[in-house]
């Protein structure tokens, strides 16, 4: 008696001896190799795609040839003809085994297949989708054996796919005698593996061979709502979309929509219609971007803070308004898609992350599945700045979270010349120490102010005000021009040297752009600033404290806002604890690359929300180190380690002292810089 | 060291040491004894009552005294003097062990109570509903631990109630704070237990103390839908209500609904719409009637025979309408309530109970909850007539079904003077042999037609038609008058006795009652009759063969008609099989009530579902022999064992021949009584 063939696969290494004409397919199967298929060895689909290797495998201790495989089939041919084959690539199922083979199964044929992030420094995303399209041929209807349609679906899954323990939504009960009969008795069926309770979920069906299985990720941002609409199969972010989040008419932060709320009685079932229409608008937007159907987005998750999370869950936020800042739920969510009013695959689920705690939400949640502290050796400090600052802290050894309460400055709000970051708005700017002077740039130019064709360059939209990014930098140069001083007051004294410095009421504001609208820097502006730094500043510091650390080895700046600033000067105005400038990182929209990680990976569910159950939450409002902390950090900088480095530099001008006017309107000389 | 107390509860006789001071409940508890609570003892719902028991229980080896507990409280007082408690009674949260005790929790104190069924020779059915109410105290929320308070909910019931893995239904969510602080940290919870996947489902929640929970039972037949609110405490049926099913419009019977959405394109969803219209109906109908919130309805329960059960969930039944008659789903079905757009709490949960076979439905899988065909150690025989006889063959051992194309004729449909019952039905009718002349009642009036007063008590509705069970008996009568012989055909020779006997086309009527409208039997109505009842038989019969049997112990007739006709005519024209007439029985609207069982008594769905899956389903339409006992069974009587001792009961008149009208019109002289 021969011995069967050796097969061993790579790169998994798994190995088995198998009768010769066993399909590589079935023998990939009963090793437990990681090959993907659809059609379930139908040479339909053409993703059990494998390589022969070729040679001897001394490792293996085997030599693998083509021909110690069935040659090229017709149905490969077919294939090939169809849809492309490369050269060298066999379809595994299709591929039968006759003597020892070294299989290679290409990343692009495993279902848990890495998907790389933009981002470097950052973990590849494990394709592990909670759905799976499944091809099945299924029993026609015999009256010698009656059973219902239904029936033979599940049978056929407990069959073709070994899928047990299915129940299915009742929107694709209703369509499935129209699919079945269409498809001939041949459908694709999706199969969801988190439905609430349990089990599996029938959740789409299409008549015949179906390949499409798409996701979206969604971050409800208070601002700006983010769409990543993403391939189930492949990983990739087959379009994005972004909108104003309409709920912007009913305030412009969070909490003036909460007040919208308090104001008018049942104003949040308002809201929720205003943002489950944006969320529609956007999955409308994406499909289309992609070419796809509604029909083929199985999956949406979604991320946003608290407010947002009530808010598009229908849940009125007016206790997130005040204390003790009570969420509803923060509990992870999976609901059917249509329960929030979404309009895609009728059978869709959507999941929602966890929140932390009352201010710290799922998008926090989200923060920390894409930054992974709790997988960091050193501290790690991820701050997502909006209306509140959510702080996260720790290692793998612990995690802290807070919210702080920056208000909306950041954002540009309660700014008198702030606005979103829109053309036409101030995002960077640099103050010559000894003239005064300032050159800035604004969003769509890629001129700077002083340089020709400026003027002619921003004539269509103008120069219509500073966005957060540019208010932070703006402050900073003013520092370190001297415009003000440590306390964050305007020295007056300057007026003398360039009008930009000009009396208002009691103090004086800083002009940077002459015109309409005319662009300046307010006494009270740089308040706003201070406080909103301070703040976060406090937050971060009360965590450290907790840990007992005076530095982070790491800092990820989550947001709009964290992607837009220049370190460097956050560093400089003291937004952020010391931190080697190098390990400072923007990390985009990291919520929404959470929300995109969770959609892609079921293990990733369980360990957000894992991690979100371990997270130590702080409430900031009743810490007494807070307060103190803040009123410590209203300073400009707040003293660093790291800023005595920055100041080597950024070349400070020598201000002997600061002029500011004093409660009667007369000048008053105050500090000298030391 | 003393012994703790012994006690010992009755009737469960289960029995444990407690030590002194320990409150009765909880030793009852950490016994397994059934005693029902909704406060958690909190001495609020009074659901826990006991009474002590007095003197030597010599069984038990102890003496038990009123003196062996805790006085009766202050606490008890305040129940006593707000709910009233029957003298002997105690809560038995607030009664604390003294000494020795034997405990009796009578029945209303019980869970798991039997509630008696009004059917005698039926199962009681034992309270064991899916939903259950739990008073819970929940923490309020704490800045310096923050949770949100879903998490506390949770946390309330797991500790307070031991009920674990929880879920909560979004609408529920979105109530949650409100009710919270509304009921001051007390509130009621709805849990339920059979949500799809597993697990627990919050379903509903009150503030504060809250002890009314309904379901509702419904059984949509296609000319009636009848609904039971029942109280899931105590069983009782707290009020009913019957509504026409507003499908009539789309045509009389089954079938010819089937065909409107086969002729209507999208015409299901009209149908859908109007069915679940007439459910919202009846629910405002019953729960007004019983002077209760729709709010405190948690669950609904359904069953309805196949295009009914498709309608109602929203399934085109089209597939019914032909071979192969496939079922879109005949399993079991739990989803949300909202789903099928019914208005009840919005957490509330439909449960479908599952079909049987194509033409047999969820009603037949209600009328063997009810009538246990499964249990018997004799064969019985279940048949619930409508457009199609929906038939259970049967015992403990072995278990087969079919359906059997009766038409509409035992509704009243397609026979001439036929119509629903209604008030001026005719219902019962006698015809005197020697003169012919018949006499009747009919509905709403209680006189004979011969009696005096007959014609004034009926001058509001008058005479407008026969119901269902009026037909039988008429066809039967007219067979034991002679009018028709055994092949139905009327003798025309009888004219020349009774002007009744009227030649109208190539056949004669017999007129019951002449009149506006005049009332009579054409040749065609006694052709339906047979075709109906031959195609019944032949079903009977077909499944008998598979069982190898010639008679059966039971026979319960379901459904309307069922509940209406005589038996005894029924077996004159030969619509059952031989049984000894003292075991055939109305079983009333047994699919009603098996889907109240289904409601009160989760294990009931499991019997059911496990019940229906080894269920032998038959296809009549693939059954040579049925075709073959379907022409048999034609005959009026058809001969059986039982007809012969019938014919000893009711004296047939001696007929010597029977003249029909020939082709040509002409009299022909045919067959002799033998």
């Amino acid at each position: 008696m021969t011995d069967n063939p050796l097969i061993v696969f790579t790169p998994s290494g798994k190995r088995g001896r198998f009768a010769a004409g066993t399909p590589v397919l079935q023998a990939a199967r009963a090793l437990g190799v990681d090959i993907d298929s659809v059609c379930g060895g139908r040479a339909i689909c053409g993703r059990c795609q494998i390589t022969v290797g070729e040679g001897e495998f001394a490792k293996h201790g085997i030599t693998s040839k083509a021909s110690n495989v069935s040659e090229f089939s017709k149905v490969e041919e077919r294939y090939d003809k169809l849809r492309g084959l490369a050269a060298g690539r066999r379809l595994s199922c299709q591929t039968k085994i006759i003597g020892d083979l070294v299989i290679d199964v290409p990343p692009e044929s495993q279902v848990h297949k890495q998907v790389v992030r933009k981002e470097a420094d950052t973990r590849a995303i494990e394709l592990d989708p909670c759905t799976r399209l499944c091809f099945i041929e299924v029993e026609e209807p015999d009256m010698h054996k009656p059973s219902s349609d239904l029936e033979r679906v599940y049978r056929a899954l407990a069959e073709q796919w070994q899928i047990g323990n299915v129940t299915c939504e009742l929107p694709i009960i209703t369509e499935l005698q129209k699919t079945l009969r269409k498809g001939e008795w041949k459908i694709t069926a999706a199969v969801y593996s988190r439905a609430p309770g349990g089990g599996n979920r029938l959740v789409a069906i299409w008549p015949g061979f179906h390949d499409r299985a798409f996701g979206i990720a969604i971050d409800v941002g208070s601002t700006t709502i983010a769409a990543h609409l993403t391939n189930l199969s492949t990983g990739e972010v087959a379009a994005s979309a972004g909108l104003m989040n309409p709920q912007i008419r009913f305030g412009e932060d969070l909490m003036s929509r909460v007040s919208y709320v308090m104001m008018n009685p049942g104003g949040e079932k308002e809201m929720t219609a205003a943002i489950r229409e944006a969320l529609n608008t956007l999955s409308v937007q994406v499909t289309q971007q992609a070419g796809i159907d509604l029909g083929d987005v199985l999956e949406v998750v979604l991320v946003g803070n608290p407010v947002m999370h009530h808010l598009f869950l229908g849940i009125d936020p007016t206790e997130l308004g005040g204390a003790p800042f009570a969420l509803a739920t923060g509990l992870p969510l999976t609901v059917p898609a249509r329960e929030l009013d979404l309009k895609l695959n009728p059978g869709a689920f959507a999941y929602v992350l966890p929140c932390i705690a009352g201010h710290v939400g799922a998008d926090t949640a989200g923060v920390v599945l894409s930054e992974a502290p709790h997988e960091q050796d050193e501290i790690m400090l991820a701050v997502d700045v909006g209306t509140n600052a959510e702080i996260v802290l720790g290692s793998k050894a612990r995690l802290l979270a807070c919210s702080s309460p920056t208000g909306p400055a950041f954002e540009g709000a309660q700014i008198s010349c702030g606005q979103r970051a829109a053309p036409g708005a101030i995002e960077r700017i640099r103050i010559d120490a000894e003239t005064l002077e300032p050159r800035y740039k604004v969003i769509g130019c890629d001129l700077w102010s002083d340089q020709e064709g400026f003027e002619e360059a921003i004539a269509a939209t103008g120069v219509t005000g500073i966005c957060g990014s540019g208010i932070i930098e703006v402050i900073a140069e003013m520092y370190l021009a001297g415009v003000i001083n440590q306390d964050g007051q305007v020295d007056g004294a300057l007026a003398a040297r360039n009008p930009r410095i000009e009396p208002y009421k009691r103090t004086f504001n800083y002009l940077v752009r002459d015109g309409e609208p005319r662009i300046q820097i307010t006494q009270n502006d740089v308040r706003a600033i201070q406080l909103a730094k301070a703040a976060l500043y406090a937050g971060v510091r009360l965590l450290m404290d907790k840990l007992g650390i005076d530095s982070v080895g790491k800092i990820r700046l989550a947001g709009a806002f964290g992607s837009h600033i220049d370190v460097k000067y956050a560093m400089i105005l003291g937004l952020i604890p010391d931190c080697d400038l190098k390990f400072v990182q923007s990390a985009g929209n990291a919520a929404g690359t959470g929300a995109r990680i969770a959609l892609l990976n079921s293990k990733a569910r369980d360990e957000i929300e894992a991690v979100v159950r371990r997270i130590e939450k702080i409430e900031t409002a009743v810490e007494p180190l807070f307060q103190q902390h803040f009123v410590e950090a209203m300073a400009i900088p707040h003293k660093t380690a790291v800023f005595s480095e920055l100041m080597k530099v950024v070349t400070l001008p020598k201000v002997k002292e600061v002029v500011t006017l004093g409660d009667d309107g007369g000048e008053r000389r105050r500090r000298r810089r030391g």
